[in-house]
Protein backbone atom coordinates (compact mmCIF):
# COMPACT_ATOMS: atom_id res chain seq x y z
CA UNK A 1 0.00 0.00 0.00
CA UNK A 2 0.96 3.33 -0.36
CA UNK A 3 1.79 6.16 2.17
CA UNK A 4 -1.01 8.93 2.17
CA UNK A 5 -0.34 12.12 3.87
CA UNK A 6 -0.23 10.97 7.59
CA UNK A 7 2.08 8.13 8.84
CA UNK A 8 -1.19 7.09 10.12
CA UNK A 9 -3.26 6.38 6.81
CA UNK A 10 -2.44 4.03 3.55
CA UNK A 11 -4.00 3.82 0.10
CA UNK A 12 -4.63 1.35 -2.97
CA UNK A 13 -5.59 1.80 -6.32
CA UNK A 14 -6.57 0.47 -9.62
CA UNK A 15 -7.05 1.77 -12.78
CA UNK A 16 -10.62 1.74 -14.42
CA UNK A 17 -10.06 1.49 -17.94
CA UNK A 18 -13.95 2.50 -18.76
CA UNK A 19 -13.04 6.27 -16.85
CA UNK A 20 -9.86 6.15 -17.28
CA UNK A 21 -8.76 7.35 -13.23
CA UNK A 22 -7.78 5.61 -10.71
CA UNK A 23 -10.24 4.21 -8.16
CA UNK A 24 -8.89 4.25 -4.83
CA UNK A 25 -9.11 2.58 -0.95
CA UNK A 26 -7.99 3.57 2.66
CA UNK A 27 -6.78 2.19 5.47
CA UNK A 28 -6.31 4.20 8.85
CA UNK A 29 -3.72 2.40 11.15
CA UNK A 30 -5.32 2.80 14.62
CA UNK A 31 -4.48 0.88 17.82
CA UNK A 32 -7.91 0.17 18.90
CA UNK A 33 -8.36 -1.43 15.56
CA UNK A 34 -7.71 -0.80 12.15
CA UNK A 35 -10.36 1.20 9.60
CA UNK A 36 -10.86 0.05 5.81
CA UNK A 37 -12.87 2.66 3.80
CA UNK A 38 -15.04 1.33 0.64
CA UNK A 39 -11.78 -1.11 -0.19
CA UNK A 40 -11.10 -2.92 -3.71
CA UNK A 41 -9.55 -6.14 -3.90
CA UNK A 42 -5.98 -6.20 -2.53
CA UNK A 43 -2.80 -7.70 -4.01
CA UNK A 44 -1.02 -10.36 -2.04
CA UNK A 45 1.32 -7.79 -1.36
CA UNK A 46 -1.00 -5.08 0.01
CA UNK A 47 -2.96 -7.98 1.75
CA UNK A 48 0.49 -8.82 3.65
CA UNK A 49 1.23 -4.87 4.02
CA UNK A 50 -2.34 -4.76 5.89
CA UNK A 51 -1.68 -7.60 7.99
CA UNK A 52 1.56 -6.53 9.15
CA UNK A 53 -0.07 -3.15 10.26
CA UNK A 54 -2.49 -4.89 11.83
CA UNK A 55 -5.01 -6.28 9.75
CA UNK A 56 -8.96 -4.58 10.10
CA UNK A 57 -11.44 -4.20 12.24
CA UNK A 58 -13.63 -2.34 10.67
CA UNK A 59 -15.06 -1.56 7.05
CA UNK A 60 -16.42 1.24 5.96
CA UNK A 61 -19.13 1.57 2.97
CA UNK A 62 -19.91 4.77 1.28
CA UNK A 63 -22.30 3.78 -0.74
CA UNK A 64 -23.46 0.41 -2.42
CA UNK A 65 -21.66 1.17 -5.79
CA UNK A 66 -18.35 0.78 -3.51
CA UNK A 67 -18.96 -2.23 -2.03
CA UNK A 68 -15.79 -3.42 -4.14
CA UNK A 69 -14.12 -6.48 -2.24
CA UNK A 70 -15.66 -5.56 0.88
CA UNK A 71 -17.23 -8.95 2.10
CA UNK A 72 -14.12 -10.90 1.06
CA UNK A 73 -11.16 -8.79 2.90
CA UNK A 74 -14.30 -9.19 5.88
CA UNK A 75 -14.32 -12.74 5.67
CA UNK A 76 -10.31 -12.83 5.51
CA UNK A 77 -9.82 -10.35 8.21
CA UNK A 78 -12.79 -10.58 10.49
CA UNK A 79 -13.58 -6.79 10.52
CA UNK A 80 -17.24 -5.84 10.97
CA UNK A 81 -19.09 -4.03 7.93
CA UNK A 82 -21.00 -0.81 8.52
CA UNK A 83 -22.51 0.80 5.55
CA UNK A 84 -24.95 4.08 4.92
CA UNK A 85 -28.69 3.97 6.47
CA UNK A 86 -29.78 5.34 3.86
CA UNK A 87 -29.41 2.27 1.98
CA UNK A 88 -30.36 -0.52 4.27
CA UNK A 89 -33.71 -1.73 2.53
CA UNK A 90 -31.46 -2.54 -0.53
CA UNK A 91 -27.93 -2.34 0.34
CA UNK A 92 -26.27 -4.85 -2.08
CA UNK A 93 -24.18 -7.13 1.08
CA UNK A 94 -24.61 -7.63 5.15
CA UNK A 95 -23.88 -4.94 7.46
CA UNK A 96 -23.23 -5.48 10.95
CA UNK A 97 -23.92 -1.27 11.42
CA UNK A 98 -26.14 1.29 9.63
CA UNK A 99 -24.39 5.04 10.00
CA UNK A 100 -26.37 7.80 10.49
CA UNK A 101 -25.58 11.53 9.91
CA UNK A 102 -23.48 12.78 12.10
CA UNK A 103 -22.92 9.73 13.23
CA UNK A 104 -18.84 9.23 15.38
CA UNK A 105 -18.49 5.40 13.54
CA UNK A 106 -15.31 5.40 16.01
CA UNK A 107 -13.98 8.08 17.85
CA UNK A 108 -12.62 10.88 15.29
CA UNK A 109 -14.51 9.35 12.41
CA UNK A 110 -17.56 11.17 11.61
CA UNK A 111 -20.39 10.68 8.83
CA UNK A 112 -22.00 13.01 6.52
CA UNK A 113 -25.03 11.87 5.24
CA UNK A 114 -25.19 13.33 1.56
CA UNK A 115 -28.10 13.88 -0.32
CA UNK A 116 -28.88 14.03 -4.06
CA UNK A 117 -26.16 11.89 -5.38
CA UNK A 118 -26.39 8.73 -7.05
CA UNK A 119 -27.60 6.31 -4.28
CA UNK A 120 -29.70 7.75 -1.16
CA UNK A 121 -27.72 8.82 2.09
CA UNK A 122 -23.97 8.30 0.50
CA UNK A 123 -22.07 9.03 3.17
CA UNK A 124 -18.93 11.15 3.07
CA UNK A 125 -16.44 11.02 6.31
CA UNK A 126 -14.17 13.52 8.17
CA UNK A 127 -11.12 11.71 10.18
CA UNK A 128 -9.34 13.98 12.94
CA UNK A 129 -11.28 17.60 11.06
CA UNK A 130 -9.38 17.33 8.98
CA UNK A 131 -9.04 14.90 6.17
CA UNK A 132 -12.18 14.19 4.48
CA UNK A 133 -12.72 11.00 2.60
CA UNK A 134 -15.31 10.57 -0.54
CA UNK A 135 -17.41 8.02 -2.32
CA UNK A 136 -18.84 8.97 -5.17
CA UNK A 137 -20.07 12.69 -4.83
CA UNK A 138 -16.96 14.20 -5.21
CA UNK A 139 -14.57 13.23 -6.90
CA UNK A 140 -11.43 14.11 -9.37
CA UNK A 141 -12.22 14.12 -13.01
CA UNK A 142 -8.59 17.01 -13.42
CA UNK A 143 -6.02 16.44 -11.32
CA UNK A 144 -5.42 18.75 -8.51
CA UNK A 145 -9.59 20.07 -8.67
CA UNK A 146 -12.17 18.39 -7.47
CA UNK A 147 -15.65 18.15 -8.75
CA UNK A 148 -19.29 16.40 -8.39
CA UNK A 149 -20.49 13.69 -9.92
CA UNK A 150 -22.06 14.62 -13.67
CA UNK A 151 -25.30 15.76 -13.40
CA UNK A 152 -26.80 12.62 -15.67
CA UNK A 153 -25.92 10.50 -12.43
CA UNK A 154 -27.34 12.56 -9.44
CA UNK A 155 -31.14 12.13 -8.54
CA UNK A 156 -31.09 15.92 -7.09
CA UNK A 157 -28.40 18.50 -8.11
CA UNK A 158 -29.50 21.27 -5.63
CA UNK A 159 -29.89 18.80 -2.90
CA UNK A 160 -26.08 17.29 -3.78
CA UNK A 161 -25.12 20.87 -3.93
CA UNK A 162 -26.26 21.54 -0.26
CA UNK A 163 -24.39 18.73 0.96
CA UNK A 164 -21.12 19.89 -0.65
CA UNK A 165 -21.78 23.52 0.90
CA UNK A 166 -22.09 21.59 4.60
CA UNK A 167 -18.47 20.07 3.55
CA UNK A 168 -17.00 22.76 1.85
CA UNK A 169 -17.65 24.80 5.14
CA UNK A 170 -15.62 22.63 7.83
CA UNK A 171 -12.29 25.09 7.28
CA UNK A 172 -10.20 22.51 8.89
CA UNK A 173 -10.12 20.28 5.88
CA UNK A 174 -6.67 19.92 4.56
CA UNK A 175 -7.37 16.85 2.71
CA UNK A 176 -9.72 14.97 0.38
CA UNK A 177 -9.30 11.90 -0.22
CA UNK A 178 -11.23 10.99 -3.08
CA UNK A 179 -12.72 7.22 -4.25
CA UNK A 180 -12.57 8.02 -7.66
CA UNK A 181 -9.82 10.26 -9.43
CA UNK A 182 -6.63 11.86 -7.93
CA UNK A 183 -6.74 12.81 -4.10
CA UNK A 184 -6.03 16.61 -3.09
CA UNK A 185 -3.63 16.20 -0.47
CA UNK A 186 -3.08 19.92 0.55
CA UNK A 187 -5.90 22.80 0.70
CA UNK A 188 -8.37 20.84 0.69
CA UNK A 189 -10.79 23.23 1.86
CA UNK A 190 -10.20 25.64 -0.73
CA UNK A 191 -10.68 22.74 -3.19
CA UNK A 192 -13.86 21.83 -2.08
CA UNK A 193 -14.76 25.71 -2.49
CA UNK A 194 -14.30 25.36 -6.01
CA UNK A 195 -16.24 22.77 -6.29
CA UNK A 196 -19.35 25.26 -5.68
CA UNK A 197 -17.97 28.26 -7.53
CA UNK A 198 -17.29 26.14 -10.64
CA UNK B 1 -4.27 6.73 -19.02
CA UNK B 2 -5.37 9.18 -16.39
CA UNK B 3 -5.72 12.99 -16.81
CA UNK B 4 -3.00 15.13 -14.97
CA UNK B 5 -3.74 18.77 -14.66
CA UNK B 6 -4.04 20.05 -17.88
CA UNK B 7 -6.33 18.55 -20.95
CA UNK B 8 -3.04 17.95 -22.96
CA UNK B 9 -0.67 15.66 -20.31
CA UNK B 10 -1.65 12.64 -18.95
CA UNK B 11 -0.45 9.25 -17.14
CA UNK B 12 0.04 6.47 -16.20
CA UNK B 13 1.33 4.59 -13.24
CA UNK B 14 2.67 1.62 -12.01
CA UNK B 15 2.80 0.00 -7.77
CA UNK B 16 6.07 -0.56 -6.98
CA UNK B 17 5.84 -3.43 -4.26
CA UNK B 18 9.81 -2.62 -3.20
CA UNK B 19 9.12 0.39 -2.21
CA UNK B 20 5.33 0.96 -1.68
CA UNK B 21 4.50 3.73 -3.96
CA UNK B 22 3.92 4.67 -7.72
CA UNK B 23 5.96 5.15 -10.60
CA UNK B 24 4.69 7.20 -12.75
CA UNK B 25 5.02 8.79 -16.61
CA UNK B 26 3.99 11.25 -18.89
CA UNK B 27 2.10 12.06 -21.70
CA UNK B 28 2.40 15.45 -23.34
CA UNK B 29 0.00 16.14 -26.88
CA UNK B 30 0.85 18.12 -28.71
CA UNK B 31 0.05 19.12 -32.76
CA UNK B 32 3.98 18.72 -33.84
CA UNK B 33 4.43 15.26 -31.94
CA UNK B 34 3.69 13.98 -28.82
CA UNK B 35 6.38 13.74 -26.07
CA UNK B 36 6.63 10.53 -23.67
CA UNK B 37 8.64 10.88 -20.26
CA UNK B 38 9.96 7.98 -18.23
CA UNK B 39 7.34 5.29 -20.22
CA UNK B 40 6.43 2.52 -18.45
CA UNK B 41 5.25 -0.21 -19.99
CA UNK B 42 1.62 0.54 -21.38
CA UNK B 43 -1.59 -2.11 -20.85
CA UNK B 44 -2.90 -2.71 -24.20
CA UNK B 45 -5.79 0.18 -23.13
CA UNK B 46 -3.22 2.62 -21.91
CA UNK B 47 -1.31 2.04 -26.21
CA UNK B 48 -4.83 2.34 -27.84
CA UNK B 49 -5.35 5.77 -25.85
CA UNK B 50 -2.24 6.88 -26.87
CA UNK B 51 -2.41 6.03 -30.23
CA UNK B 52 -5.70 7.96 -30.17
CA UNK B 53 -3.99 10.91 -28.86
CA UNK B 54 -1.28 10.73 -31.84
CA UNK B 55 1.35 8.35 -30.75
CA UNK B 56 4.80 9.56 -29.81
CA UNK B 57 7.04 11.34 -31.40
CA UNK B 58 10.37 11.98 -28.76
CA UNK B 59 10.58 10.11 -25.65
CA UNK B 60 12.83 11.42 -22.77
CA UNK B 61 14.63 9.84 -20.26
CA UNK B 62 15.39 11.74 -17.13
CA UNK B 63 18.61 8.83 -15.79
CA UNK B 64 19.48 5.81 -16.77
CA UNK B 65 17.32 4.01 -13.81
CA UNK B 66 13.97 5.39 -16.09
CA UNK B 67 14.88 3.46 -19.30
CA UNK B 68 11.95 1.10 -18.51
CA UNK B 69 9.70 0.56 -21.53
CA UNK B 70 11.06 3.15 -23.66
CA UNK B 71 12.87 0.98 -26.33
CA UNK B 72 10.02 -1.17 -26.99
CA UNK B 73 7.42 1.84 -27.17
CA UNK B 74 10.27 3.61 -29.34
CA UNK B 75 9.77 0.35 -31.68
CA UNK B 76 6.17 0.20 -31.43
CA UNK B 77 5.41 4.27 -32.04
CA UNK B 78 8.69 5.01 -34.11
CA UNK B 79 9.53 7.90 -31.57
CA UNK B 80 13.15 9.01 -30.99
CA UNK B 81 14.60 8.56 -27.83
CA UNK B 82 16.78 11.32 -25.93
CA UNK B 83 18.81 11.39 -22.95
CA UNK B 84 20.82 12.88 -20.59
CA UNK B 85 24.37 13.86 -21.76
CA UNK B 86 25.79 13.10 -18.64
CA UNK B 87 25.25 9.45 -19.09
CA UNK B 88 26.22 9.23 -22.98
CA UNK B 89 29.23 7.02 -22.49
CA UNK B 90 27.37 4.49 -20.63
CA UNK B 91 23.68 4.69 -21.10
CA UNK B 92 22.12 1.57 -21.30
CA UNK B 93 19.67 1.96 -24.62
CA UNK B 94 20.97 4.37 -27.76
CA UNK B 95 19.89 7.46 -27.84
CA UNK B 96 19.28 9.43 -31.45
CA UNK B 97 20.06 12.73 -29.48
CA UNK B 98 21.74 13.77 -26.11
CA UNK B 99 20.46 16.54 -23.91
CA UNK B 100 22.63 19.03 -21.95
CA UNK B 101 21.48 21.27 -19.39
CA UNK B 102 18.98 24.51 -20.30
CA UNK B 103 18.15 22.70 -23.77
CA UNK B 104 15.04 23.38 -24.80
CA UNK B 105 14.13 19.58 -26.20
CA UNK B 106 11.20 20.86 -28.10
CA UNK B 107 9.35 24.07 -27.99
CA UNK B 108 8.61 25.24 -24.05
CA UNK B 109 10.08 22.01 -22.77
CA UNK B 110 13.01 22.90 -20.65
CA UNK B 111 15.70 20.41 -19.43
CA UNK B 112 17.59 21.32 -16.37
CA UNK B 113 20.98 18.98 -15.45
CA UNK B 114 21.22 17.78 -11.47
CA UNK B 115 24.23 17.31 -10.24
CA UNK B 116 25.06 15.14 -7.37
CA UNK B 117 21.99 12.56 -7.66
CA UNK B 118 22.87 8.60 -8.36
CA UNK B 119 23.59 9.05 -11.61
CA UNK B 120 25.26 11.97 -13.49
CA UNK B 121 23.59 14.52 -15.23
CA UNK B 122 20.18 13.42 -14.33
CA UNK B 123 17.39 15.44 -16.16
CA UNK B 124 14.60 17.50 -14.86
CA UNK B 125 12.23 18.87 -17.37
CA UNK B 126 9.58 21.85 -17.25
CA UNK B 127 7.55 22.44 -19.61
CA UNK B 128 5.68 25.53 -20.34
CA UNK B 129 7.70 27.52 -17.13
CA UNK B 130 4.89 26.23 -15.28
CA UNK B 131 5.32 22.41 -14.57
CA UNK B 132 8.11 20.43 -13.21
CA UNK B 133 8.74 16.78 -14.46
CA UNK B 134 10.81 14.74 -12.17
CA UNK B 135 13.31 11.74 -12.82
CA UNK B 136 14.90 10.43 -9.35
CA UNK B 137 16.34 12.90 -7.11
CA UNK B 138 12.86 14.67 -6.49
CA UNK B 139 10.43 12.83 -5.41
CA UNK B 140 7.64 12.13 -2.83
CA UNK B 141 7.53 9.44 -0.15
CA UNK B 142 4.54 11.13 2.00
CA UNK B 143 1.49 12.17 0.26
CA UNK B 144 1.42 16.28 -0.52
CA UNK B 145 5.64 16.80 0.45
CA UNK B 146 8.40 16.47 -1.78
CA UNK B 147 11.67 14.78 -0.78
CA UNK B 148 15.48 14.20 -1.88
CA UNK B 149 16.68 11.04 -2.85
CA UNK B 150 18.13 9.26 0.47
CA UNK B 151 21.41 10.37 1.35
CA UNK B 152 22.98 6.88 0.53
CA UNK B 153 21.93 6.97 -2.88
CA UNK B 154 23.23 10.61 -3.79
CA UNK B 155 26.94 10.92 -4.99
CA UNK B 156 27.43 13.94 -3.99
CA UNK B 157 24.08 15.57 -1.18
CA UNK B 158 25.66 19.59 -1.34
CA UNK B 159 25.01 19.35 -5.43
CA UNK B 160 22.20 17.70 -5.13
CA UNK B 161 21.05 20.55 -2.86
CA UNK B 162 22.57 23.27 -5.28
CA UNK B 163 20.40 21.53 -8.07
CA UNK B 164 17.04 21.93 -5.81
CA UNK B 165 18.17 25.04 -4.95
CA UNK B 166 17.79 26.35 -8.73
CA UNK B 167 14.50 25.04 -9.45
CA UNK B 168 13.13 26.02 -6.30
CA UNK B 169 13.88 29.46 -7.69
CA UNK B 170 11.96 29.05 -10.45
CA UNK B 171 8.77 30.61 -8.85
CA UNK B 172 6.40 30.01 -11.34
CA UNK B 173 6.33 25.80 -10.58
CA UNK B 174 2.76 25.21 -10.14
CA UNK B 175 2.83 21.43 -10.71
CA UNK B 176 5.92 18.72 -9.98
CA UNK B 177 5.05 15.64 -11.47
CA UNK B 178 7.28 13.55 -9.90
CA UNK B 179 8.62 10.00 -11.41
CA UNK B 180 8.41 8.15 -8.23
CA UNK B 181 5.50 9.02 -5.59
CA UNK B 182 2.47 11.19 -5.73
CA UNK B 183 2.86 14.13 -7.42
CA UNK B 184 1.95 17.70 -6.01
CA UNK B 185 -0.46 19.13 -8.91
CA UNK B 186 -0.80 22.54 -6.67
CA UNK B 187 1.88 24.96 -5.27
CA UNK B 188 4.59 22.97 -6.31
CA UNK B 189 6.74 26.11 -5.63
CA UNK B 190 6.49 25.96 -2.30
CA UNK B 191 6.71 22.24 -2.13
CA UNK B 192 9.94 22.36 -3.80
CA UNK B 193 11.29 25.23 -1.00
CA UNK B 194 9.97 22.68 1.62
CA UNK B 195 12.54 20.26 0.50
CA UNK B 196 15.40 22.74 1.12
CA UNK B 197 14.22 23.71 4.65
CA UNK B 198 13.67 20.28 5.80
Amino acid sequence: MKQLHRKDLFGWSEFNQERNLDFHSVLWVRVSGNVLIDPIELSEHDFKHLQALGGASIIVITNSDHCRDALNIATQTGATIVGPIGERETFPIACERWITDNEEIVSELIAYQLNGSKTPGELALVLDDSTLITGDLIRSHIAGELCLLPDAKLSDRNLALQSVTRLANLSAIGTVLTGDGWPVFKQGHSALKQILES
